[in-house]
């Protein structure tokens, strides 16, 4: 009896579309002797339909994208400074309204360092770590206004928003994922400045972590933090953490670890209510856009984390197999896009 | 004629205590041959002072430390989880407090790779860079509380604020030193997501740039400058940011050239009208405090930055030097915290 994922395919802007179109190559590959057959429904989502059409995110492409099981998004936004987005904000009308309105509270990202991925560290060690951020509160609820604008008495506000409800659901899901993984959980928050926000969040790591026994929690505040990931990145296991810290320590991580044409990241909704999205951490990069110089890895490690939460774990982790195959081999000659995906497909052919 | 400059020393907890000891010395030798005459006002103040008084910071203290030209600082903060110190809050009570009621709207925060320095990346290049850090707004001004604390339906909020006023005058003082610099500046913030609280701030570099045609200007978000310091990290020449991306990118800084032991800081008033403060990025460290551990270069690089606000450049660049020279000579031998302290006064002595 053959299986049928339902999935949406947001390739977006920029390099988006290149190494979306390698992933899905990746994607039939890896199941293409499973029973499990892929129904995939393209949108066209970001700043280009943005620029034809006057839509970021209608309620009908909502609606539709709801009715999926799963999403693949590659990457979205326009030219920066370009005057006709102006007015757009492709970043919080799509991608954050997105996570938002399909209740992403899980945003996963790992962080591996594959053997031959270069790297800007003398000595990383072994590094190999997931960053459990949340999805739908803190700093990104945009909660903000101006008063007086454009004058020079203006006064900018913006409001971190973080409920206990929204904490605790993605603390119990880093615990989990700490209890599979090398059971230490690192808690990363400014507790000392941000003393409101940093103290729920505290106590709810401090109520949980007594339901997980065999985990060792520790805390960091974000500034140290910064500092362990390039000088101690082999300390970390699970991390959890808010919204706009999660943003910018996976980035670094990133960066640590090969850079961010590696890093791939799942936005979970682990009730299941609605459809999770899976796509790399970089952006639409237009700068380099439609000139076969990306690296599909990190949308094709998005495939290996979409596998495995659709259940498909053998095929997975062949997939995570073949990226590792393919790094560790690499040379110094550059490769196209298609040839990094057209090289992960012959070994998963193989 | 001599000049008599009244200098407020808060040595503060931990390590604190024996950084400044060395930072002392190295003040009275680079000073020794001047006209300059320190007279030195200790304070005993941070987890210590609490724990003996209760006190954090009196308003007496505020007023005396008020009167003095300049302020040293150590490091203040207790053994981290302490329990007589739960409802304490150093950090917030007595360092967030001096830099809020002195006005330190500069918070000043040099980083630089000296020949010899041990650092974190393979290949980080030529780095010599200014942080320019709100110190007086943004995430930092506890504008927070929470409702049903304790409870699953806790609620808990932190709101930054910005204004035009607090914005404009450090973006002003960003400009002057990158005219004295390189000629670069880099704004760095969150404006796709934190679209108030950036906007103010991209609107006013925005026109501040229009009276300094020969900056050249750009613009990162967080995420994205975190990468560049560990990629990049000698693209930076000013880099202008708010109180919290502020905190954490010094951090990272600091690691990236030589460490967190190295990193000076100067919480500067420009205005002159509270005295300015000089601290190293560093914390107490109680781990290590009163083991002779720790390493006073950034301390004593603090003064080399306090002696140039007070107008004493060649004071300053002499100590500078003496730094620099001492971090290229130094092997692998550990040596004590006075040690290091008198390499660096024999060296002024030379
Ligand atoms: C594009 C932007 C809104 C987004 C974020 O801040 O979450 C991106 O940086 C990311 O990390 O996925
Ligand atoms: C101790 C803490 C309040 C402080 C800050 O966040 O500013 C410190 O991290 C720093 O950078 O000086």
């Amino acid at each position: 009896m053959s299986r049928e994922v339902k999935l949406a395919v947001i390739p977006g802007d920029g390099i988006g579309v290149e190494v979306v179109a390698e992933a899905m190559k990746v994607l039939d590959a890896a199941t293409a002797d499973s029973d499990v057959r892929f129904e995939k429904t393209p949108f066209s989502l970001g700043a280009a339909r943005y620029l034809e059409t006057g839509d970021t995110l209608t309620d009908a492409d909502l609606d539709a994208i709801k009715a999926h099981d799963a999403i693949v998004l590659g990457a979205v936004g326009g030219v920066p400074g370009d005057p006709r987005l102006k007015d757009a904000n492709i970043e919080r009308g799509l991608l954050l309204k997105l996570r938002f309105e399909l209740d992403h509270y899980v945003n996963l990202r790992p962080s591996k360092l594959y053997a031959g991925a270069p790297g800007p560290l003398a000595n990383p060690g072994e590094v190999d770590f997931v960053v459990v951020r949340e999805g739908t509160e803190g700093p990104y609820v945009g909660n903000g206004g101006a008063i007086r604008k454009g004058t020079p008495h203006e006064v900018a506000n913006e409001t971190s928003v973080n409920t206990a409800f929204g904490v605790e659901r993605v603390v119990r899901y880093a615990f989990a994922l700490a209890e599979r993984r090398r059971k230490k959980l690192t808690l990363v928050h400014k507790t000392n400045v941000l003393v409101h926000a940093g103290g729920i969040w505290q106590r709810i790591v401090r109520e949980v972590a007594e339901e997980h026994p065999e985990v060792a929690v520790d805390y960091l505040h974000v500034d140290a933090a910064t500092i362990f990931l390039v000088t101690n990145p082999d300390r970390f296991d699970v991390i959890v953490t808010d919204n706009l810290f999660g943003d910018i320590l996976t980035d670094l991580a990133g960066a640590v670890t090969g850079g961010i044409g590696l890093a791939a990241s799942g936005n979970i909704n682990p009730d299941g209510a609605f459809p999770s999205m899976f796509e790399p951490v970089h952006g639409s990069a237009p700068d380099i856009a439609g000139q076969q110089k990306a690296d599909p890895t990190a949308a094709i490690l998005s495939i290996a984390m979409l596998l495995d939460h659709l259940g498909l774990h053998t095929e997975s982790t062949r997939v995570t197999r073949a990226v590792e195959d393919d790094i560790a081999d690499r040379g110094e000659a550059a490769r196209t896009t298609a040839q990094v995906g057209d090289a992960i497909v012959t070994r998963l052919q193989a």
